[in-house]
């Protein structure tokens, strides 16, 4: 049974074909947000704190930090990546207990995260690309960490989902080269909007299916990508994500502040046999009918976490021994 | 390809594996539901007309009519129920112009339901007892319908899904020997409530699956047996119909007018890729606008309907030649 195991200082997380679904926080992240990105520059890290209490109080099991901004006084994030990566980090893992995911495409931003993260991170992430392999391998490898590997190479993204397979397998071969193991590799097949190309629904839950089957890997996406450009995508969203569990998804990079999506994945998870006698529905139940009643929902899980009537995010989680 | 065909006397729908999910109405029904069967014992059809009407515009493909109401003056449903199924089967069809569903446990009144219903009516349903088997399945063959089958047997319902297929394969294998073939055989695996078995999920989503690939078998179910018992059921029902559309359920009998439930389904057939750019999920936006905005949802989907800017619950069905 194929689990890959992150940690923060404290605490365990399991991603697996038994395991509850795991939510990937992507809220820290300063890609197409910019007053975070001008806040990051000016050295005002708040919006950063409220993202990674919300996430996890909201029930993510681990938090994506992504350090991608350009800074007005300096262009090149081969510079400023690196220690802004360190820094935000360093606070996350102050403030939160759950493990945390490293994600630049910067790979000296990536390195110094591994450097300064606490526990085993999930590394976010390699490609199929040659260059990326030879250069994020070796990371994974010394540091011993798992790491996301997305279903593109060389020559782009294909819209063949067999292409994007191949991609995968590639990978994952190249990663056995270097003695990294399939469980200790989550990949990434790729969401297309179903907007625009009407197949890509059914191409993510048959690829997922056979990453499993045969690759025996576990699984993760940019949930929100199948909604791209179309009315009420919270409702699309909270379909797709049940639908992908059921073919095998295993986590997604996504907005746990969003109380349709992580019913759907609540409900799912009860639905795979993966909460036992329903007790996290049922406090999440809880949550859901003081949102219903007007509290919004990260003030009405915040509340819930804090009375230890539910467990947040951390659910899917153990405390270290 | 799995097709079954279903007729009313305009209109022609079909169930299968790359239509759009078939939602099958189940609220012409008094069983529990006292008011209406004190009103149809009086002889007052005007809830039946109502739920006719309401259920199509939300968005029902057929609809379902049981006549299984106990008089209070005739305690015989062997005497009562024959001439009741005529008379709301003839109400209905002179209504609304969706294919219909004859539900009944009294073989005299799927008979007569048989007798005066237009088109090619679904029956439902024969199950694996032998008394029932051999009742349901000469009238299946007579009049040329298709048959919901249930998966239980003269031992009862079993709690174990290996049993509850072979119970399946049975009903499939005896209809063949009276020449009806599996595809108007629609499956009905039972879906047990999840609050009271952890693994009733995973059992119909294998079952499904599995239902679909060795037997070639259209399914249905209860829908919201799944739910019984927990709170928020409609959260978990919009869960579990994406899940199982997924899995490849084809079918359910469950309540149209829920617009949770029904987003799901709608998300999850454009996500099958069973709605062509998008246009049904677009249109049924609109709705939950309306909806959101305060309108409720059977109004807001009437409205819809009598403007034109959806196609309610026909957009599964075709106008016969």
């Amino acid at each position: 049974m194929t689990r890959t195991v992150v940690e923060s200082k404290t605490r365990t997380a399991v991603i697996g074909f038994d395991e509850p679904f795991c939510v990937i926080g992507e809220r820290i992240n300063p890609t197409g947000r910019k007053v975070l990105a001008a806040q990051l520059e000016a050295g005002d890290f708040s919006t950063v704190e409220k993202d990674a209490l919300e996430q996890v109080a909201c029930g993510a099991t681990m938090l994506d930090v992504n350090a991608g901004v350009v800074y007005n006084s300096n262009p090149n994030p081969n510079e400023t990546e690196p220690p802004l990566m360190a820094k935000m980090l360093e606070l996350v893992q102050g403030l939160v207990d759950v493990p945390l995911c490293i994600d630049s495409s910067v790979p000296a931003a990536l390195e110094k995260g591994l450097e300064v993260a606490e526990g085993r991170p999930l590394l976010n992430s390699v490609t199929g690309e040659e260059e990326r392999l030879e250069a994020i391998l070796p990371l994974v490898k010394k540091y011993n960490v798992p790491v996301v590997a997305i279903s593109n190479d060389d020559t782009g993204i294909s819209e063949d989902p067999e292409v994007r397979f191949a991609v995968a397998k590639k990978i994952v071969e190249h990663a056995a080269d270097y003695g990294i193991p399939a469980h200790d590799i989550v990949v990434d097949p790729l969401v297309m909007p179903v907007g625009a190309m009407a197949t890509a629904g059914r191409q993510v839950f048959t690829l997922v299916r056979k990453l499993r089957d045969e690759l025996g890997v576990n699984t993760t996406c940019g949930a929100s990508n199948i909604s791209f450009g179309l009315p009420n995508r919270h409702g699309i969203n909270a379909a797709f994500l049940p639908m992908a569990i059921a073919s095998g998804m295993t986590s997604a990079i996504m907005n746990p502040v969003r109380p349709v999506e992580m019913e759907a994945i609540r409900a799912a998870n009860m639905l795979m046999d993966n909460d036992a006698n329903g007790s996290a529905w049922i406090a999440f139940s809880r949550i859901m009918d003081a949102h219903k009643a007007g509290t919004p929902f990260p003030e009405a899980s915040t509340a819930a976490a804090a009375s230890g009537a539910s467990r947040g995010g951390r659910r899917g989680g153990r405390r270290r021994a």
